[in-house]
Formats: C-alpha cells, structure tokens, sequence
C-alpha cells in the first residue's frame, strides 16, 4: 500500500492541520486571549498530531491504525473546544476536526 | 501576513514532502538498497524540513526567511541526489525539490 | 501535573530516540544495507514518535495515555526488529526499545 | 561524526526545548494570558527547532551548521521576549535560550 492510497485522508490531515494553526495563530491574536487558552493548546495539539500523520501515512508507516486512533480522539476534543469559540476560525477549524473523527 | 499568503508555497512543500516521503518509502523497498542509502537519508531530510516550514508557515512564524533558506539549501542537496537515481520516484522527486530552490 | 512529574519518562523516551536515531544513522552506512531496511524504517518511527511524545509530555498535553499507547506499540515492533541483528547499534537500540514497552 | 561529538550541544538543545515547552505551558495557565501571547508563541517556535535540530544532529544530519544558525535566531529572539516576563518560568527559559545564542 502506497501514499496514493491514502490521498483522501491525507488531504483532509493536511486541511485540518493548516485550519488548526491558522486557529492557533488567530487565537493568540484575539483580544481575550486568557479564554481562548485551552483552544491554542489544542490547536497545536492537533496540528501536530495531524502533521505527524500525514508525514507518517507518505512514508508507508506500519503503524496507520494506533496513529489514526490516536488522531481522532486528539482531533474530537480539539473540535468540542472550537465549537464552543464564536470566532470564525474556530468554528471552521471545529467543522474540519469532525471530518477527522472515526 | 497570515497563511492564506503563503498558500501557494505551501502547496509546493506539501507537494515535495510527500514526493519525498514516498521516494523514502520506495527507496528502502528497491532491490540495491545501498546505493539508495544518502537518497533514502536526504529524502528523510527534505521532508521533514517541508513539513516543518509548512506547519511554521501555517501559525504565522517570524522565522520565515530563515527557515525558507535552510528549506531551500536541504531541497537542493536532496533533489541534486535524487537526480543521480532513474528510478520514476527519484525523477519525481528531484523535479519537486528544484521548484523550492531559490 | 507539570513536565517535573514525567521526568523518569521523559529521560528514557529521550535516550531511546537518541539510540533509534542513531541506529538509523549506523544502519544506512553498513555494507549490507538492504538487510537493514526494515531496521532503517522502524528507528525512524520510532525516534519519530518517542520525540513526539517527549515534546508533547513537556507541553502539559492532555493526551498523554493515548500517546503512550501507540509509543508502547511502535517501540516494540522496532525493538523487535532490532534484537535480529547482531550490530551493537542495533542491539542497544533493542534494549532500550525493551524500556519503554509497557 | 557521530552522535557522540555533538553530545554536549544535544544536551544543551534538550535542556532548552524542556524549558521553552515548560514556559508554553506555563504561560497558557497565567492570569494575564494576553501578556504572554508572543511568549507562548516564541516558545513554540523554539521548542520545534530545538527538538527539531536534536533529532537531525542524532542522525547524522550533512546540515548541522544551516540548522544550527537558524536555532540560534530562534533561541534569541524566544530569550529576548522571556527576559521581560518576571515569572520563574520565562526567567529560567531566558537563561536557557541564551546558552544557544552563537
């Protein structure tokens, strides 16, 4: 099995991996960044996660499986903090965490 | 500046780590694996700076000139070696490295 | 619970990716590298990870038995791989693969 | 040149990336988060490129002198935003910064 099996999920990685550090980014601009603390730390969380995925799926990885679980639980609670944050970015990045979730 | 500005360079380093992965990948599967041995260690380098610069770039790092200048030393060394190789992945490889020289 | 509670851990994540980077490294240059494929691409998972991890400890993550877990997984199989081949990179790497196997 | 020879600057490179993740950590739990905003980000960005340039110095990487200068820019810039912060925590992260710093 080779990376071109994988294109789907690697391009929704690298999409919720992008989302999550413009979340990121935009989070520690915001005015109150004392509320929006837990949503940087998971951002991050999951842009990494997610970046370590998709590196690790290009290079045929024999550990799919334990990283995409891992992945999705990472994911679910990165999502479940967006979702409560009105701005913009982190309900667009909630909405790409979700498609991430088993 | 926020990463809807760099969009298109992110595309080109997504796009030359993942050929760089999968050239990684194909490497350690060929027949002559030692002569793929400084293809198989440079690919492992360019990918891994790509994906770093990529994620840098995503949350809006100070570093970009920096980083894009060590990015752009390690694609060339990689495609320069790539380039020595026939096989498809090394050709594929060494093209989308050339794209981040500057 | 800060990094200081983890440091028993981290230090035995840190000498294992240091090891496993270093196999990789020592693997790549031996004369018979096709015999070491497998070996060259499960230190890099495993360096991979046991960095992620180290990181992610030292970063308050909330995940930490979730990342354990797939970390567990990967050392053994690489561990395993190791213990094959009777180089003392690689038999070292094995040993301290074997530590952090739960 | 082995992993050996740069044995002590992978000390130094691990001692800072701890620091720098404690900080981040550290800074996401202060009253005043707003305060810290570069500080979380400049701990970040030096956290990635410490444990970044660790792991390419343990494996043999040919770019140790591009990555290093990149990782001292870094690490100023990331000491020089921790040196006006009062806590403990940037404080010592301050320090540890500066040992890096060509």
């Amino acid at each position: 099995m080779s990376h071109e099996n994988y294109q789907s999920i690697i391009e929704t990685l690298h999409e919720c991996m992008t989302t999550c550090n413009h979340c990121y980014d935009a989070c520690l601009k915001e005015e109150h960044v004392k509320m929006m603390a837990q949503c940087i730390r998971l951002d991050r969380e999951c842009a990494d996660i997610c970046a370590y995925l998709e590196q690790a799926l290009g290079r045929g990885t024999p550990f799919v499986s334990e990283l995409a679980q891992v992945c999705a639980e990472i994911c679910e609670a990165c999502g479940n903090e967006c979702k409560k944050h009105s701005h913009d970015h982190c309900q667009k990045c909630a909405e790409e965490c979700k498609k991430l979730v088993s």
